[in-house]
């Protein structure tokens, strides 16, 4: 027989369903973080019914408040919030049912173990590697001041929102947080509340084994107004505070707040195992019976629970975002362009014109950068796109990034030029925030430095987050500053990571073509440039650059088009096989030079295209690339060559390294030669 | 005609040889850092003379103190100084000669653009990469406690060397340094101190674009003691703090030094061009003037400069090295059993009977997880190897990685077990540091959370420092935490870093064979164990582990030794591979089974070997491996296939999702089958 809870409140009675509801999900999973709910849930209960406006009807809603739980291993409480707080997909059905919590870290569930973008409505953003929450918050608060100064007018606020965060004592101590809170301190964003769970426990016990710090004099350091809280069950504390932070909009908040992990569990509170385990039925109960609980109820949601929620956070966002509608409907009529912007960003389109101005690069043995390249296409882009943004890790005269004329966005203005400071993750967790907010964004710096930045890049490409990455000085041809600097195994690194698509172009019109690419993309894009000059190609010798858009492409071939050897080469690396062609071919020796700017790209070709430009039939092949040899083997095949860097790179001119490892036209010849007689003999 | 530099003091000439020295190299290389070593000349000057207890003639003495120039760009204030210390190698032969420092960022010299650890002596780490140097440091003031702890005695203080590192804006920025300062306020480590080079000014610009939180009190709360000094110039100021520092053992100093950069460049003084361009020949000359100096003259050593430091620098080096040395001798009469220590662990040699009671692991069809298997045998190996230490990111019950017995390393104590936190990136970064001190370091967290810490792995191989790395947790087979904590990309990501060696066992014999390489091994070496139990395979029946230390091994084959296809796998798809090869002998069909727990091994062995167990006429080949399909072309060749990840994985009990993903026995005997077809059709 299921008695009925016992509560004080409403409020105590939601907060006690979602303690439950993560309790039994994680009991039936026999997998999950049953603590932190246990603790946060009043947190949690608090800011959505008594801060967030939200409208759980409406959660695509732009000027919606983002509540970002970057604690994200407490997933269940972001579940029984979306459940209790009625919130549905853009269907109209429920965005989280009760049979979905059910199945709590089941394959097909929307509930992961991890909060997982795209899986259901309400989740603004994947979390669970630890700081990259926090990073994705900062990220929204700038998307909000950039929008706000574009499209606010004095007849309608458009952008007015607030991002609140979740953190654990794990996101506090990951470097990533620390970048992304100092870039918020800096840039004042009084739009940003980070809540600090401040449990003391960690997976190995204490956090005095390894944390000490005044986690709260450091955020003051930072610029950030910091509250402490003592209790995470007083509610009324908790309100306050937020409506104070709602007051103040000079700087970002950080509200530390004490907590008892799985609080409420007699021999499991404030204990480390009660972080990744579940508790075990019989202190289920125990748990249950101090919440007032019935104590054999499973995924118990009492009448009132729902309700509550609706009455409060439900009805304030439904009348909030009706206001917003009405106030846009006035806004089309006197801004119809602006407002026909804010559709199309809304919708993910791409403003139509955006490729008017791009450059044709005439040919040109002097040639230039594929950065400086870069540089020119992006702004000739920027102009046509104007919800493009970005920047670089402290690197913008080096990877050519500034948008001429886009102003900076800085503490007083909000232009489209970001200053990330020598803080690659963050730039990394930053960007990921800003383009879930509908926003374009870009960010750069040197290739060997994408490797501070992997786990942000690794989620942008999970999320399907159509950011832009520029990295620069991409080999050992940037030269001097000598091995720490030049990548060797970035770019498999990145052809790696699933869902990424990595372009390395050979000179300035493939450049042109990856960036058309890339921001036609719904997926990120990872750019590949050289420092070096690299020589313009006359493309009425060879084919055209538009062929980059197909991953590779025969660019120079035999005049019968049977050759009697293919060179794959990529980037800075064409110019050398173009040239061991005509070396070649002075000893009558046929080369065909395939470009293959992007591996991917060429994997999703249908086989009779890659067969047409890498035929089966000629297994004499040489790649050519400055940068690992891992992968080349399946374009060149077991009987084939790869001419790669097998070591760290070397400091010198960058000709006089490239010589040293080898990369020069001699070296293609010869090998081209060995493949030859090695294929004829075999 | 030559004048003679004019200066005030000895100081002064040696300070302004180091200046224009700088000055110098970058002008003769065109490339390179000139502001920073015009600026902090007196700084680094000021430590070594006044400070730094270093022998000149002994550079490997261990107690020695130790610099570590983080701003790696500022090479030629290293370079310099190293110079004029006349800092000798193993030989007796300068380190840096006058010729070197002319042949600055040129191929073959030692004086690549940012330091390269073991490309001349007294470069104590590789420094460039922004952050890394700051950890390194925290490294190598645990290690001087550690040792201090072990080696001290009454009769003789072994161990009490100082760390100092010199930071840039750009250090402080980078979350790593922020890990790595949070830790080393947690332990006190009294014997670290940093010197922020605070100079307002990054590449971008003034360093108020990006960059306006107080460092000194960020420190503080860290636990730091902070001092402010105004001037960079003013050597008795920074005398007297480094003085204060080393009578100050209760925290970590940070000494923030307010400087110019390009100090005394009329025209780029305080300049952001200053910081990584020449500075051109006419503002040269005009620095020159500034400091008195004859302005034709180039690579000049006054007569006195190199003087006045061997008159106290190497006179104060000498003497207590000597001093150190005698001590030695003596305690070798005392403690011969830990004086044997300390020669082994300085000659990079490991205990003999480090391996003498290495479990064998009896066949058992349920078998242990890999990671469980690893914790074993690390303490199994623990008691014999004293100077073996390590720890995880807040996960040693997870990773396996505790030291039973082993002491935590704390503020009170230096035991063996160290507590990172949630910090993997300063992990890596210290690991490297405690490295570099001769002790055997290990550190672990989830293999996913190796991106976190990639710019430190990287350093660690290209250093050759032979650390541990066991990463866990190690696919989708960890189930229901979902797709952003499993590794898809991350192994290959790993086996392409040049001298890094990745090794994924598929059982727990393999798993001891994987540490008997690892512990042998004089490069870093990566570990990727499983989370989910695996079976320990039946030795009789099948191979012996030890073939796991040729990369690759005929783990079962056909009767005949002649297969019809074979079956590469790694790590845990082992045991499928294994059941696969049965199912498909009950059909007549004869497989081989190879496991391959390491590529980089197996490509060191030579091609009769690597033939024998992949022989090039049998085409049949199917790859199993829950990872990136990258790289395993060539293994299984263009007509093989590829049981791979090709996409993000997913939240459920491993079984489970390993279904999802098509990873069964079946689906390997289907692709085992149509691989024969195909080679047979073909």
């Amino acid at each position: 027989m299921t008695e009925t809870p016992r509560a004080n409140s409403i409020d105590q009675l939601a907060i006690n369903t979602i303690r439950t509801l993560s309790m039994d999900a994680v009991e039936a999973a026999q997998s999950g973080h049953p603590g932190t709910p246990m603790a946060l849930a009043p947190v949690i209960y608090t800011l959505w019914q008594q801060a967030l406006r939200y409208d759980p009807g409406n959660v695509a809603w732009p000027d919606r408040d983002r509540f970002v739980l970057s604690a994200g291993h407490a997933s269940m409480l972001l579940y029984s919030v979306l459940h209790l707080a009625g919130v549905k997909d853009s269907q109209g059905r429920p965005a989280i049912t009760l049979d979905d919590i059910r199945h709590f870290r089941q394959v097909g569930s929307p509930c992961a173990g991890h909060p997982e973008y795209r899986h259901a409505a309400g989740i603004e953003t994947t979390t669970g590697p630890l700081g990259q929450g926090c990073g994705n918050s900062v990220g929204m608060a700038i998307a909000a001041r950039f929008l706000g100064q574009r499209y606010n007018r004095p007849e309608f606020t458009a952008f007015d929102y607030d991002v609140y965060a979740l953190c654990s004592d794990g996101d506090m101590m990951e470097g990533v947080s620390s970048e992304a809170a100092s870039i918020a301190g800096h840039l004042r964003l009084g739009n940003l509340c980070w809540m600090y769970d401040n449990n003391s426990i960690s997976i190995e016990g204490s956090t005095s084994l390894a944390f000490s710090e005044d986690v709260g004099a450091r955020f003051r350091a930072y610029g950030w107004h910091v509250e402490h809280l003592r209790d995470a069950n007083d509610c009324d504390a908790i309100a306050t505070a937020l409506q104070r932070f709602r007051q103040d909009r000079s700087a970002p908040w950080l509200i530390v707040i004490d907590s008892h992990i799985a609080y409420g569990a007699p021999h499991k509170h404030d204990s480390a195992s009660a972080h990744g385990e579940p508790l075990g039925e019989s202190e289920v109960k125990l748990a249950k019976r101090f919440y007032g609980w019935p104590e054999d109820a499973k995924f118990l949601v009492p009448e009132g629970a729902r309700e509550g929620f609706d009455a409060k956070l439900g009805e304030r966002g439904r009348r909030l975002s009706a206001d917003w509608n009405r106030g846009l409907n006035k806004y089309r009529q006197i801004y119809p362009d602006l407002a026909r912007e804010l559709d199309q960003m809304q919708a993910g389109e791409i403003p139509a014109g955006w490729d008017e101005s791009l450059p044709e690069f005439p040919a040109d043995a002097k040639g230039m950068a594929t950065r400086e390249a870069s540089g020119k296409i992006l702004n000739a882009i920027a102009p046509h796109y104007p919800w493009l943004l970005g920047g670089s890790g402290d690197l913008a005269p080096s990877t050519k990034t500034l948008i001429a004329n886009g102003g900076d966005f800085e503490r007083e203005q909000s232009g489209r030029n970001l200053h990330f400071g020598v803080r690659e993750h963050g730039m990394g967790a930053i960007t990921n925030g800003i383009a879930l907010c509908h926003l374009r964004p870009y960010c750069a710096t040197f290739l060997i430095f994408s490797d501070y930045m992997r786990p942000s890049i690794r989620l942008a490409a999970m999320m399907g987050l159509p950011v832009i990455y520029i990295f620069t000085h991409d080999s050992i041809g940037l030269g001097e500053d000598g091995p720490t600097h030049q990548p060797v195994e970035q770019l498999v690194g990145l052809r790696a990571i699933p869902g990424l698509v990595t372009i390395r172009p050979c000179d300035a019109n493939e450049v042109r073509e990856a960036w058309r690419f890339a921001i036609g993309s719904k997926r990120p894009t990872a750019f590949s440039f050289s420092r070096q000059t690299l020589p313009v190609l006359d493309r009425k010798l060879y084919a055209p650059a538009s062929g980059l858009s197909r991953g590779a492409y025969v660019l120079a071939d035999s005049a019968n088009g049977a050759p009697d050897v293919i060179l794959i080469g990529t980037g800075s690396e064409i110019a050398l096989c173009l040239a061991a062609r005509e070396m070649l071919a002075s000893g009558r020796i046929r080369a065909r030079v395939v470009s293959m700017p992007s591996w991917e790209l060429f994997e999703e070709q249908d086989e009779s295209y890659r067969d047409e430009v890498l035929p089966p039939g000629i297994r004499a092949r040489v790649s050519v690339e400055a940068a690992s040899p891992v992968g080349w083997d399946r374009y060149v095949g077991p009987d084939g060559a790869r001419i790669a860097m097998n070591s760290f790179g070397a400091s010198g001119p960058y000709q006089d390294v490239y010589r040293h490892f080898h990369f020069t036209v001699d070296h293609i010849v010869d090998t081209a030669k060995e493949q030859l007689a090695r294929n004829k003999g075999g």
